[in-house]
């Protein structure tokens, strides 16, 4: 059984509470929070506090606070040579206080607080300084049921940033289709098992083979029709950068 | 039993003719295409032709042919009014030759040929200048066990437009992904979960509610992170083109 300590109560550390209490491998022996009042309604089923000079002993400190919040947080720790881990994907593993032991548990994700997420689908990245803290958070991290990677601070950053694309930049693609339909009363509706079957494609085809459509054809035709459509100027850049993006991926 | 005719075996042309040919209501008379060759392995199953002066009687003609040849082909049909339909999204209906009742059959998705699709899942947009062609194409549609929809001309071709976001773009942005984390040598693999959730997260939620990341929190640390690790310049362009219209969606 791996203890852990919870600090912080964002989306992130929610959820990372949630899931460690209910697999069976780990338990939760305290959640801290900066404000006790996020994590009062928890007080039944677990030990909080605000307190960081109150913090109990466990195998691992789980910091799920802000990305500019994770050095402060490591150096007030009141203890030393404990096995500290943060969950974000652009801090470096040396940004950690140096006099705990260090590491990174980075779910590849991204958290909505109300949403119930189901962590046995959710790849779990390590990255440790000491070997026998790994085999530590490897356990820790398949107790949760999904994939575990050994993946370093540049593999880790990058995959953070590719996230950015495929998550926030996808979604903002279906944001500006939404009001593109909206403008003629069209229902937003018939595009969701369109957008369905675009992420389901690459699951099993990379994104080079699962490209179709206007830009890789190189149908002119239909992207000038489409420019003269798009009334707002900033979605035409968009439209237009993208094509291009596609047309040289596809070496037209 | 509503019997068709399917002009064209590109990718939507194909589909449709399976899918006529094992629902319920419908029947294929006939398949045309301009070289027999692509259809000849059909020949036992349905009669192929690759003769326009050939084409037998039938309620409807469904034309699958690329944007370009839609007048053409219905001006050169060798008979008249009967029920004409292209299935092309940025085609006007006017666009199909008068002498024949006119219509348009719209599947909302996105075709590769090799791919099996299930229609029950695909949204059908039909317009028709003539009532009872309209029941005749929702009848027909229906049979494929999708949701149907009247959609006018203009609501079609922002659909059309739209679809290459959600389909397209999104895929690009999936592209981009898969080469900023081959470059570290992570796995492609460990994002796939999240772009599902991505997609799956907007069945029952508005893009603008689904959104979350740096652009949106407007965390200037993290997106001059991301700035610099993009080493390309294309890639550099489309996330400050795209993060800035996060920003401008939720008032940054």
């Amino acid at each position: 059984m791996i203890s852990v300590i919870i600090l912080g109560a964002g989306n992130i550390g929610t959820h990372l509470y949630k899931a460690f209490k209910n697999a069976e491998n780990s338990t939760v022996n305290q959640w801290y929070n900066r404000s006790i009042k996020t994590i009062n309604k928890y007080k039944n089923e677990v030990d909080i506090t605000d307190d960081l000079s109150q913090l109990k002993e466990a195998d691992v400190y789980i910091l799920s606070v802000s990305d500019e919040a994770v050095a402060a947080i490591s150096k007030a720790l009141p203890f030393e040579n404990r096995l500290v881990v943060h969950t974000a994907g652009s801090i470096n593993i040396h940004d950690l206080d140096r006099k705990n032991r260090r590491g990174v548990f980075y779910p590849v994700q991204s958290f909505t607080k109300d949403a119930d997420l189901d962590f046995s689908n959710i790849p779990i990245c390590i990255e440790t300084l000491e070997k026998p803290d790994y085999h530590i958070l490897k356990s820790l991290a398949s107790g949760l049921g999904g994939p575990v990677k050994k993946v370093n601070s540049n593999q880790r950053k990058v995959l953070h940033l590719a996230a950015v694309f495929v998550n926030n930049f996808s979604n903002q693609m279906y944001r500006i289709a939404h009001e593109i339909v909206e403008s003629e009363a069209a229902e937003f509706d018939l595009l969701k098992p369109l957008i369905m079957e675009t992420a389901r494609k690459i699951q099993d085809m990379s994104p080079y083979m699962a490209q179709t459509g206007p830009a890789k054809r190189n149908n002119l035709k239909t992207i000038k029709k489409h420019l003269a459509l798009l009334e707002n100027d900033q979605h035409k850049e968009i439209y237009k950068l993208i094509t291009k993006s596609i047309q040289d991926t596809h070496g037209r």
